[in-house]
């Protein structure tokens, strides 16, 4: 059960909020003061699942937990603030471990311009980070729901990075690429950053939805259109893959393409704007797609066809899991 | 490591906020508005640890683990808005399971006037839920920090019947009294309710400090003592002991006032003010000692010594446990 699980559960047991408070955004949106809205956010992070250890380092583990929840507020063009943190340890954990876990999340406070101001240590027997962020947003929040036909999709930088860096580790060997390569996809992976200043520029540009994309940029512009209730077709022709992704990929004999389209983590933004604010921005924008009345499209080699997996299908398979 | 260990951590490791946003309060402080603060707090129950689903319903625990954060802004005399649920769930937990712990986190919520606005579900090995809630005070909040020599301690109710609800769990066989008591303790471990309108009434009335108490009357009230610089005395002698918990405890062979006094999980609020300031509020307020210059001492029988087990020594055992 994902994200999904959840929020569906929610909407089935929690009385409807005010209208203000929809559920299912990357944040929740509360009211605060005049012209002022408040974004919250809680993503968990388990060691096993989210982190490994022999992977990344407790600090990469902490600062990643961070930068996964500043990541949602970044999409809705909020302004970080302040951070909570839930951890869970078992009695083996070394202080060793918990002070980097801690210079993690601080490191990643620090280049989001948020502060931790609050905590909980627990003994569990699961590593585990749950970390709740709150932003600031004046004026309206960027949200997943205002996508329209005939926007165009796009996203704020090359993507399978992190997804790569995944391969690289799962690997036997080292690919034979130059070994900036490896440190590219390594660091995507282990020490990702939040698109802040992206999200809160494409927000004041007008764009008509956001995300980010945690799941893939099938799973998540899948999201998107479900939120806004429209369809996309994800151009796969045009995509933006990473340099270091199709040299990593190819000599691992892997997809570069289904890397970069499939692969999560990257916490690129994932926006649809009207055609004429593709440029002008300021931001750098990869069209990926666009968005049209229904279902799900992918276009690859010019031939149009469902997305991989059968779509709805595929998504509820993977949520399922 | 208790909640002591990652507020010293926090300390040593991030950097200082604004002065509004101390660290080691009930919850964090943070400016929203003209006039309003947000109070933020983050709290996790691990199963095994916090609760046991053999002593308590999945609703009970998700009551329990919204009722425990709700209590903290209650201490500081804010208004419970919303929660932030990040759910950790090994793959075995049945629907049955989940929908329990949502329904006890959605009638908490109703108690209380809160809504849930967001959340998390992960895959995890142990069950736990942590959970953030956030609330919001016109004016000054009630903190921690306030207490002066003079004051008097008091509580908000009679004390030790959620501690005095595990010893019934943990005997062989029920004790010999009648079953109102035993439904009031059980209840009390199980459903325990957060102080909200005390808090705020206390608030207005000019309390000096307050804290809720979670890990029971000697360690919070040490807790008290060590963030407004003072020392304390605690009464014995006036300590208000539940009568179920008188019959209970006597049952079972146990100390009535040791459980009243040590008990965790009442959540009552222990709130320091001026002597002239006991009666009038509207409150049930329970005196159970005073505010001193330093040192923590018990007053018992007449006879004023330090606190059971060495007073700070004490506390910094139970930390590193």
């Amino acid at each position: 059960m994902g994200e999904f699980g959840f929020v569906e559960r929610v909407r089935r047991w929690m009385p409807p909020g005010p209208a203000h408070v929809p559920i299912g955004d990357d944040a929740a949106v509360l009211p605060v003061g005049v012209g002022c809205s408040l974004v919250a956010t809680t993503d968990a992070l388990v060691d096993g699942t989210h982190f490994r250890l022999d992977w990344s380092t407790p600090a990469d583990a902490g600062f990643k937990a961070a930068v996964a929840n500043i990541s949602d507020l970044a999409a809705m063009g909020a302004e970080p603030r302040w951070l909570l943190v839930a951890l869970l340890a078992p009695g083996t954990a070394t202080e060793e471990l918990l002070d980097g876990l801690y210079a993690g999340l601080r490191e990643a406070c620090e280049l989001h311009d948020a502060v931790v101001v609050g905590g909980d240590t627990v003994r569990g027997g699961t590593l585990a980070l749950a970390v709740t962020a709150l932003g600031e947003v004046r004026g309206e929040p960027l949200r997943r729901t205002g996508a329209r036909p005939g926007d165009v999709l796009a996203v704020t930088g090359p993507l399978g990075l992190a997804q790569a860096g995944v391969h690289v580790l799962l690997a036997q060997s080292p690919p034979d690429v130059p070994a900036e390569d490896v440190r590219a996809c390594l660091s995507a992976h282990r020490r990702p950053r939040a698109r802040v200043p992206e999200g809160r520029r494409l927000r004041e540009w007008g764009a008509h939805a956001a995300l980010d994309l945690s799941d893939g940029l099938y799973s998540d512009a899948l999201r998107l259109a479900e939120a806004s209730g429209v369809g996309v077709e994800i151009d796969a022709d045009a995509a933006p893959i990473a340099p270091a992704v199709r040299r990593v990929e190819e000599a691992m004999d892997g997809d570069p393409l289904e890397t970069a389209l499939g692969g999560g983590e990257d916490y690129e933004l994932l926006v649809a704007l009207p055609a004429d604010r593709l440029e002008g921005s300021g931001v750098e924008l990869h069209p990926v797609g666009r968005v049209v009345e229904e279902g799900m499209w992918l276009v690859r080699a010019g031939e149009r066809r469902p997305l991989p997996g059968g779509g709805w299908d595929h998504f509820h398979r993977s949520e399922a899991e």
